[in-house]
């Protein structure tokens, strides 16, 4: 099936675009960030898309070494070693990056139980001493404004918890609870300076609006500090197992938005919390590390409309995560194991990869949009815009966007890139390699280059003023595309008709 | 146009062909190693092609600062200064690269006369004194057997001056006193160590068969010693010159391979040098630096051809250049300027550069050839080949070549690597852009972009102990492809057949 | 105190020496390889020092992510994942490393039993199924061979467990099940390859006689495969602990020798197995990761003198450990904890780093040594030496060695190198710091330039084919020294009287 | 001889300083800028100097390809290529360098003669044709605008010509030719942008004051653009010629000094040039590049001198030249030439590039000064200074600065760099090794580490708000100081006094 969907753009409108694809994305647990494959692919990913803040679990978990307890002169004594967060987080800043902190979980020493999460069994029982918790914070922070300065560490964010409204995730998904634990938090933060910016609950999309209206009206009521407000958001139904993988379907972009504006609404009804930043902390297609969708086309496709649209609601959303190291079930057995990163190991670019680096080229007004494109416009650098065209399912539904636009007369350069099924789809290479699991060198190689976009040029003559482009998207195509006015100039005798293919 | 060409192959076949296209790279004069760019370039082209031997003129040009004279004591003395080619050895060995080493051209200082070659003014005067010339050499030599051991050195051939046939390069091209500098030149060589390989004439295409004939007779009748022979090959007819660039036809490649038969047959008629080394010390399409041709497919697609088919008659065969910091005619205005290089300025790689990288890839052992096409094997690594079609004028011809092979049964990936003038074509994707003399990052990103091969792969089965496969070649495709076996077995619970886009 | 020890010595004498010193080195678990600085510290020793083999725990630990079971259709089944494992020797491959490989300890779903040993929890029961392990083996070793080659697989020694004898490293400390353990997994090796070479039983020096007595009886009398013996050296007397500290003090030298001239003794004395290869598998002053020692130039002085001495006896010996990345305590509260590293965090190297530096340039003739030196020569490179005066407790003792040399008439540059308590002593200067837990900048860098040997040239002139010459040596002091023949010759108008300083 | 020098220094003192060393550097002539070496010490310098503008010469010289003609119909064009401009000033600005541009020398195809200057040949003639010399100015204006941006390109100084007071560099030392020069022009730069910024007249010591009245005489009466004034400083005397080297005698500091500020006198004695900025262009001890002197510890005494009072009386001091990449009498036959650099050829920091690195860590408010020292203060990084002690001749003198300081009650970290004759001098090193022209790798390494400082750390204690510390200075002694409360914090258990060598 094929469709042309037409546009006639006027260069001079505006439309309502709030971009910030790049303001934070999410890793695996912190202690992971001491690796050398993670820092490899996190300097890539900045390299090529950069990010400014990042977020991860795990910061005061036992593998971060942080929380100790010794016996002395009879007396149990505590002692702090932040000599793993300060690698981690300089190794972050020295990339250009800043930590959105997220405050969990529970060290084993101060812990009230043994329930953990994940095959890195992180311990989500609440501080069996709320005192010592928030000691804890103000001598973490301490620490950090010795290190980093005041000055920079005013400027993280900082998240209580994760996804308390999930028994997994905190012991009895225990609302009372969860509002202590926020409120002895936010308290120490403050404590330690008042511009510290303090947010939650970080719940995901379960029983979600309850836990927002009641945390909500918790904090407003008791005068709990509150900068900020965080969910998460997935946009996938109930997942199949199947050997290590996990299968699902996606839900329509409408309701994935739909459940984020009941949350904006539901802040905008507090008058003293209306307009509150709402930060979406973790987003993407699936919620499961297991789901080779993470690794497609139509990932890419359908997280470029995300991006696009979010913005409409929240202050930032971050995708979680930027690679594949990450053991949250476990270590992966091939490269190509559906986890949620935007590089797979081996430092393989995935489609979703090229969807934010193309989101980082957006000027900042929009002169136009649809639920397949955006376009934008800057006097310096010209326009660009990005279109997709996600599709489900075995059926192909190629579209052609063709844009009217009133160009003023003289040549221009059209730059088209290109990544769809055919162009860049590391995934289907490794299937045709018969699926490897452990790539040598060659296999890598030809990985690398078969995750690559296409990228062409071509010349456009305007004269009257106008133009008429295409952009056609094969199934799951995600096309970034650039026009710049040019003048030519050849140099003394250069002839390209008289040069075999030049033209 | 199009054609079907099919070609029955057994894979036990054996044909003959002598692949040595990485033996030794041209280079721009000696001074031009102390460049950055030049240093970048070099780096890169070893890292994906990696080339044995580099040669290149002006050894010994003032440029370099090895030759001086002073006067004390009312008598004039000569001192040299190996600081500057120090600085190039050292860089060519860390990188891989041993000298094949052309001694010339004349310091002021030792010159007869005034007489220049190129923008960079070599002299190209016999020496002044004998004697002084010889010490020289052997000063040379022996700094070089101090600083980089004996054994290292005797594995460096030399040769003596350039293109002595060519009035420019040699004042009126003296037959006589070029053998007269080749004599003293070789024996002051062997002084050094009995082991030194001298080699000659180094004539182009001009008068040649009488240059080589009396060269030969020469060396024979007087005993000069003489351990290989070596001259230079151009494809491309006379030049019609417009402001900074020439014009110029190909001749056919087989009048090309003509020319270096007739001189390996001379070669072979004196007994003793019966079987003697030739190498090719220079060759390219076209001798001029400011012909558009070296940046095109069609050099590519010309040069792979002539790549599979001067092994059979030269010990070895060095393109020029490797890059383009490369001064003979002054300084390029434009970073697609028609000089020689596999690379343009800006580190882009040029369709001729991805010839070489192809060619490094053959297996050792040829299992069917012809003029479109050679394919080698291994025990280990499978089958590969490189198809070339080079076509010259305005029309198109694209060719498809049919490969029938008896492969035994089992799953195998193809993998094949397309750079044609549709999709590796940074020339024209320059001129698409309005031919900008100065590129900025953007640009030259871009240019990067467009200049990378389109890497494919699919999955055959074979069933019956045969597969039939082909090879299209649009006009100037060159295709390097890869045949190996497979054997699939995938992770526990990926199902491809789930994942929309993996197959 | 002070002392003058003479030497006479005559360039054409012999002694014996047998300089390993970079076979092999330890390093803490596997697991720890897969982090950055691990990777940026070994790379640094890497360049300065280069050892051949690496040796280290936790191959098959559960955070290497190797073993797993599963169940379907009602049945237990096994998976491997060699994910990590490639990722870790891939690392080491690429700086010149292979491993020692030790096979241990033991995966959770294979155990026989809970108990673990150190802060990261390696298990350290038998296998619940011998068969198990011995697929496991098998599945490892045929991973490694596709991956990496037959050819280079079989040049890596495989060790069986680690310090059996010690009840903490294997339950019970069991001979018998350690024998069984050992009698599978070196059967499993041969039936990989039999040219893989196995080797056990790893003991420390508890009961070390009887256990190795015992296992090489073991082997003999039951045709068990064994292609090297092994066991570790420390030598530090019972710790003291106070706090996050241990404190010990030294055995003599001497003590430590004879320890292992008894394991040689008790090899030699079965016929069998005479003269078969004894490598120590690890060696330190002290054993424990928490003794201030390692830091120190007495650490470096001692283990001077081991390092000169150990060759007597032993194929190999390997010191534990390269890094401070390193666990089996926990994590270090300042960058100078007492841990075994030739680097601290933070890339300082400690004393002992400058010790294997210079061994690395010792000659491979050996003229003169005692057990204050050892001094070597080749014909090119001239004369080599270290020095060293190993002090504990509280006194100093300076000591100089005098040495008289036949060198032929001539000049002579005479480099020394010193790293003493005064002069290249990082402990010290981070103590004057105030003892800073967390390293900014500014620290660090002045810690670095405070971890640098002082470097000296005098010129010497022999003029009746003798010198003398003195290097001294304050307490703890090393000193590498080195003589070379030079033949000074001054540019034209260079006359180092005119010029202020430079003589 | 020795001298102890005394002074008592209050912490609230305020003396004025004005340090400007950073903010340019010398180069040599522009076309060097393309090699590799000259990058790779330019990075060097700008990692541990970090200079804020580089200035040399040569810009328009036919190296630089930028001016060329050709006929064209009977007619003589002209055409311009800044390939080469751009490929340096992409260069510099990727460093954190901006061009302290300098305008000249003259293209041959301009030039109305051929007297040239320097091995390298800078045509020094001025232009046949004033009005093609405006166009040539503004051509390369407008394309550095292109290029860079108008907004960076109007923080950049232009300076016309260099030392025109000297025939060798303009014909004739022709004044009023100068003039005219200069006005052209200013004229054109103004032309480009009102905001560029024009200066001169670069003029060396010789007949300096006539020139520079009559030029301020000149700008004045004629309505000159003139944004700042320019001139050269050197210290030394009439040279003594031998071989490739020259020798010179050293002026007084007070008579350098008086120099520059006689010039400043004659700039504030015209109304509208009062306080204009007087910008050393050059500065250096001696003015030939084969005065060994640059490469003593003399010369970094001596300059640490010029560079702690030259900001007295002039905007900036441009040290000539960052190193030793400089080919204006040949090329050196050496690494210790005499040539002008901070750095020897190989990478080797002379002394008085330690001298430039320690002034950059000095803090913004100067509490004490003298002839032998700076002192500086800040709140938050504490006291740093730098004492220095120039000796001419044979004779040594050494001397001791002794401070008192009212330093309140607390421990504190004094660190010391030494760079002198002793510690710090590869200059000697070399000489020790017999002066070898070509350095091999061992040798070069052993020169680096001859030339790093000697750092120490020292702990004081202040009781009663007051301590005194000594800073010894050997002759041509440099000392770098650094003065900082500490906060002593032992780990738990970790106990100095029970570590051999820690205190």
């Amino acid at each position: 099936m094929e469709e042309k969907l037409q546009y006639k753009i006027n260069l001079t409108d505006k439309v309502p675009f709030h971009n910030n694809a790049l303001f934070c994305v999410g890793t695996g647990r912190m202690n992971l960030a001491l690796r050398k494959e993670y820092h490899d692919q996190l300097k890539k990913v900045q390299e090529d898309i950069h990010f400014s803040y990042i977020r991860g679990h795990g910061l005061l978990c036992d593998d971060m070494a942080v929380y100790h307890t010794y016996e002395e002169d009879g007396e149990m004594k505590v002692e702090y070693n932040f000599t793993y967060i300060d690698l981690v987080f300089d190794d972050y800043l020295s990339m250009g990056l800043k930590p959105f902190v997220e405050l969990g979980f529970m060290p084993e020493a101060l812990a009230s139980g043994t329930q953990t999460v994940f095959y890195w069994k992180g311990n989500v029982t609440p501080p069996s001493d709320y005192k010592k918790w928030a000691e804890l914070i103000k001598g973490l922070v301490h620490h950090l404004m010795d290190r980093y300065g005041r000055e920079e560490v005013v400027t993280w964010p900082f998240e209580v918890w994760n996804e308390p409204n999930l028994p997994g995730f905190w012991k009895g998904a225990d609302m009372e609870e969860y509002f202590h634990l926020y409120e002895v938090t936010a308290n120490a933060l403050k404590e330690c300076d008042s511009r510290i910016r303090a947010g939650g609950p970080a719940i995901c999309g379960v029983d979600d609006k309850r836990w927002l209206t009641c945390f909500l009206k918790h904090c407003s009521e008791n005068k709990v500090p509150l900068d900020f407000v965080t969910r998460h958001a997935y946009a996938a139904d109930a997942p199949d197992r199947d050997g290590h993988y996990e299968y699902q379907a996606l839900r329509e972009p409408k309701a994935f938005m739909d459940e984020l504006r009941e949350s904006r609404r539901i802040i905008d009804s507090f008058p003293e919390y209306e307009g509150m930043e709402m930060h979406i902390t973790e987003f993407n297609t699936s919620y499961t590390p297991r789901n080779p969708i993470h690794d497609t086309n139509l990932n890419a496709a359908y997280t470029a409309r995300l991006l696009s649209e979010m913005g409409d609601v929240c202050a930032s959303y971050s995708y979680w995560t930027f690679g594949d190291v990450f053991e949250e079930t476990g270590v992966a057995y091939t490269p190509f194991s559906g986890c949620f990163g935007l590089l797979a190991n081996g430092m393989i670019p995935k489609p979703t990869y090229w969807a934010f680096s193309f989101f980082k080229n957006l000027k900042e007004t929009a002169i136009a949009r649809s639920e397949h494109f955006v376009m934008t416009m800057d006097e310096k650098r010209g326009i660009c815009g990005i279109g997709w065209n996600p599709v489900e399912g075995n059926e192909d539904k190629d579209i052609t966007l063709e844009f009217s636009l009133n160009l003023s007369n003289g040549d221009y350069m059209l730059v088209t890139k290109v990544v769809d099924e055919n162009t860049c789809n590391p995934l289907r290479a490794w299937t045709k390699m018969g699926t490897p699991a452990y790539l040598n060198k060659e296999q890598l190689d030809l990985l690398l280059e078969c995750a690559r976009p296409k990228v062409d040029i071509k010349q456009i003559r305007v004269m009257d003023d106008a133009t008429v482009f295409e952009i056609p998207l094969s199934s799951n195509g995600l096309c970034y595309f650039e026009i710049q006015q040019i003048y030519p100039k050849a140099d003394r005798g250069f002839r390209p008709e008289r040069i075999r293919g030049a033209i």
